[in-house]
């Protein structure tokens, strides 16, 4: 019984994901799924994009979080439209919430969609939104043995960010272990290892996105 | 249907997170469930703890991840008795997980058992696993942020560990505001500030350890 209730939930769920994906092809717009640990730095990330792309790349933010609407103020400081999805405990964002934030920001018109999952390294995972691409998004104070003890993120997604690299002489951060395993994962993953606080990386990051929005721009 | 479900099965966790503080209220031990993002430092503070009462206080570990026995080998080199669950993907421990791990591990002998639960803020804090007392930890390179986005880890927990202050000199941390809004999640609750990594206010944690061991050692 419970596993028939899932597996009609998970249909449905890939259902609305697909409705996302031909929204979001319609409008032409590339869409990346943000998944991390609770603080690895993604509105950071968001927001350091936002100020070198902005003035060139038309953005749109999807923000996910429990509660408070901190992050959507963030970047709306930053002069860009911006949805905050507040899950009210609920562990991950789903397909159906992103419809709805598509209702009140129409992706026409925007390049680049960034959607901001919860903080969650384990059920985001479960979850296709109907992005274009999944970024891993990891700090290095959480430690080099992420990749290897939240597998799943690190084998379904297009790209790993390394975040706050700029801490790392203050840790025992193994950066050859942490490479390694994301290899044995995903063997072809460009890890970009950046710092949102210092701009160290960004450069390859934006060169990432660059390729990854070169059919649309 | 779906809800009926749900409401059965967590009715389900409950008898059995019953049954595990039944089983420990016997054995005469204190158990802490410790809750944090992943990377927060939980196996760190539980080996730092080790290391100081290990010598007078007799500490069983139960260690809670998706995938590896890593964390498990961590405890077993300081020579304490150590049960690893791999949750498989799964996002949280559950009681029942708790017991299967007390059948491998007799609580009767031991007077701390230290529960590690599977690395999310968000859905271990919705299963009762029978424990003592819930220990929330968070580090500072996670941001000020986490109680406020994050809110029902920090409602629920006897106590809060902020891990990591250490990094602070490095990070964007506003102590103050940390601080405030755990006040306003839980006003009694004590924050504990602590590097696991220099030894700074582990001092502090082992106080409130001897306080909630009392009845027992």
């Amino acid at each position: 019984m419970q596993i028939k209730v899932v597996k009609r939930l998970m249909e449905a769920s890939e259902q609305h994901a697909e409705v996302v994906r031909q929204r979001l092809r319609e409008a032409g717009v590339v869409a990346l799924n943000l998944i991390s640990a609770p603080g690895s730095g993604k509105t950071s990330l968001i927001e350091a994009t936002i100020r070198e792309l902005g003035n060139r790349v038309r953005i749109g933010v999807i923000e996910g979080d429990p509660d408070t609407t901190r992050d959507a103020e963030r970047i709306a400081r930053l002069g860009v439209p911006v949805v905050q999805i507040n899950t009210e405990g609920g562990c991950h964002l789903e397909a159906t919430m992103v419809l709805r934030a598509l209702d009140e920001m129409p992706p026409n018109g925007l390049q680049l969609l960034f959607i901001e999952n919860v903080g969650n390294l384990v059920c985001p995972v479960v979850f296709d939104l109907g992005e274009t691409y999944r970024v891993a998004v990891a700090s290095a104070a959480e430690g080099h043995d992420k990749p290897a003890k939240y597998p799943a993120l690190f084998r379904t997604a297009q790209v790993t960010v390394l975040n706050k690299i700029d801490l790392i002489p203050y840790l025992d951060f193994d950066e050859e272990q942490f490479a390694c395993d994301v290899r044995r994962l995903n063997p072809q993953m460009p890890v970009l290892r950046v710092s949102c606080r210092t701009g160290e990386g960004i450069g390859e990051w934006l060169k990432w996105l660059d390729e990854v929005l070169k059919p649309v721009v």
